[in-house]
């Protein structure tokens, strides 16, 4: 079979691939994504990456995506043309929940226990000590409202357990009035949610608004699930304690982007998904996949793309 | 009774504790803290906070002093004079463990999950991104070394639980084979231990040495357990992934000193027993305490000078 690799692999795991591959023809992705589709990829009848979603109709042999990403909202415009063509895709469902849910936990602590704010005191050879103490806080009891029931924040949950926070779940099913009582008490908001209609823009000014001004916020799903300005407006004026967010509207963030001016807002550039053996267990996965594929078995997590998560 | 309060208050504090002692008088400490004992110190025959060590010598009248911190070391040499004059000592044994284990979590999650860096890269305007990924770490399965069975340990060992940690405890009678056997398996080591004889510069070179250089050590008891000078060296050589420390030899910290420039370390400063109720937490804990001394019931926290701990 010919097989188009389009995810960037370190050396170790392109020698892995390659020897656990050898029946097969591999193409490696010269990492240019142009809109005219690679000449290898139009050979290949399987995929390893995320190729642009224009990419595809321009296929007649195409017959399996396995992507490297747990979102696919870019692909769900192009889900005719892939029912047309009969494409499988399989995403990496799961796979990023516990690193994502440690930097979420990671972020929490880092406004709560002052850490973000130390490392820049250490940058300035600032000593402020004890009248730190008074500003800083503790899990314990929180109030926790998460948007989302899927594997990150059921895991983010888990960690939380031992500090006996009051965790509350929000999904597509909740009533627009209990979701309003919620987030006016919620103490720590965490934000996983697909990128749907539904969801962007979901953090209006009328939701930011709905928050105590004591909460803070954590956003590791999609960049336009908040409305960012009123967000940075919200914590420059102190109406708000803090964010975390993984994601933004435009990435990377330019130079001039009011983000990085922003108080009490710690941004981790999203490489929440990331730890050092993640390009290998992503090559396990493909690998155990191709597996299935080649004897005929289903597929480890094939997307529904209409259903858009 | 005369209460001398050396603890520094909040105005809502202060008045917390002059109407629930009304009956009583207090003295307020002018927090000038020299050789020759406060005036006020010698009416008094209890005291609520950390007063100079040789002021009891000082005092005939003295029976009771409420320690606001856990540790007491400053307090072990004049222990023959405590006990000639019978004086009680009680400390907040316990109070800080929470707080204390959540700062060492912050700091462990951040060198983890680089929130330390990110932070400094948002001052930067500098965006970094995806090369960042390979170089986080997730907590699962690691390999920790507890030096210490006290409260704040057993409050560590409490929240790794989700992540499946490999914990394993070292106190004064562990044995030094065992001891180093561990060392050098270790992922992270977490130390609170209080300060006495045995356990200063207990990480001389020899035993930082046998730390793996992937391993990253936390330092939240007292800052003379680390030969500092040579942990820097190893931080800044990378023979050590990193370290937090809340205690350092010096407090505060000196302009000079080469823990501000030294890479892949966490220093909070001495905060770590702090949050926003602290000092109501410890004003109510001093005015249970007073209520048993009233009613001739047993203290809590006695402490036993000659243990050290």
């Amino acid at each position: 079979m010919n097989i188009f690799v389009a995810c960037e692999l370190g050396g170790s795991e392109k020698i892995i691939i390659q020897n656990k591959l050898k029946e097969h023809n591999l193409f490696f992705s010269n990492q240019v994504f142009n809109k005219i589709a690679d000449k290898n990829f139009l050979k290949c009848e399987i995929v390893f990456g995320n190729i642009p979603s224009n990419w595809v109709v321009q296929s007649s042999k195409i017959k399996w995506i396995q992507l490297e990403s747990t979102g696919f909202a870019e692909y769900t415009d192009v889900k005719t043309n892939f029912l047309k063509n009969d494409v499988i895709i399989t995403n990496l469902k799961s796979f990023f929940a516990r690193q994502v849910a440690q930097t979420t936990l990671a972020g929490i602590l880092s406004i709560y226990r002052g850490t973000d704010l130390f490392a820049l005191l250490k940058k300035e050879k600032k000593w402020v000590g004890d009248p730190f103490r008074n500003k800083l806080e503790i899990l314990n009891d929180k109030k926790v409202l998460f948007f989302g029931k899927g594997s990150i924040n059921k895991e983010v949950s888990k960690y939380l357990k031992p500090f006996d926070c009051k965790c509350s779940f929000i999904d597509s099913h909740s009533k627009k009035e209990y979701v309003l009582n919620k987030l006016k008490l919620a103490e720590i908001i965490i934000c996983a949610l697909p990128g749907t209609k539904s969801t962007k823009m979901l953090f209006n000014k009328k939701m930011l608004d709905t928050l105590s001004k004591h909460s803070i916020i954590v956003n590791v799903g999609r960049g336009d699930l908040i409305d960012e300005n009123y967000l940075i407006e919200k914590l420059n004026n102190k109406t708000l304690r803090g964010a975390v967010l993984d994601v933004t509207s435009e990435e990377p963030l330019q130079k001039n982007s009011k983000l990085w001016n922003c108080t009490n807002l710690i941004l981790t550039q999203h490489t929440g998904g990331g730890y050092t053996n993640e390009i290998k267990d992503k090559v396990n996965i493909f690998l155990d996949n191709i597996k299935r594929y080649s004897n005929k078995t289903s597929l480890l997590n094939v997307i529904n793309p209409s259903k858009g998560y």
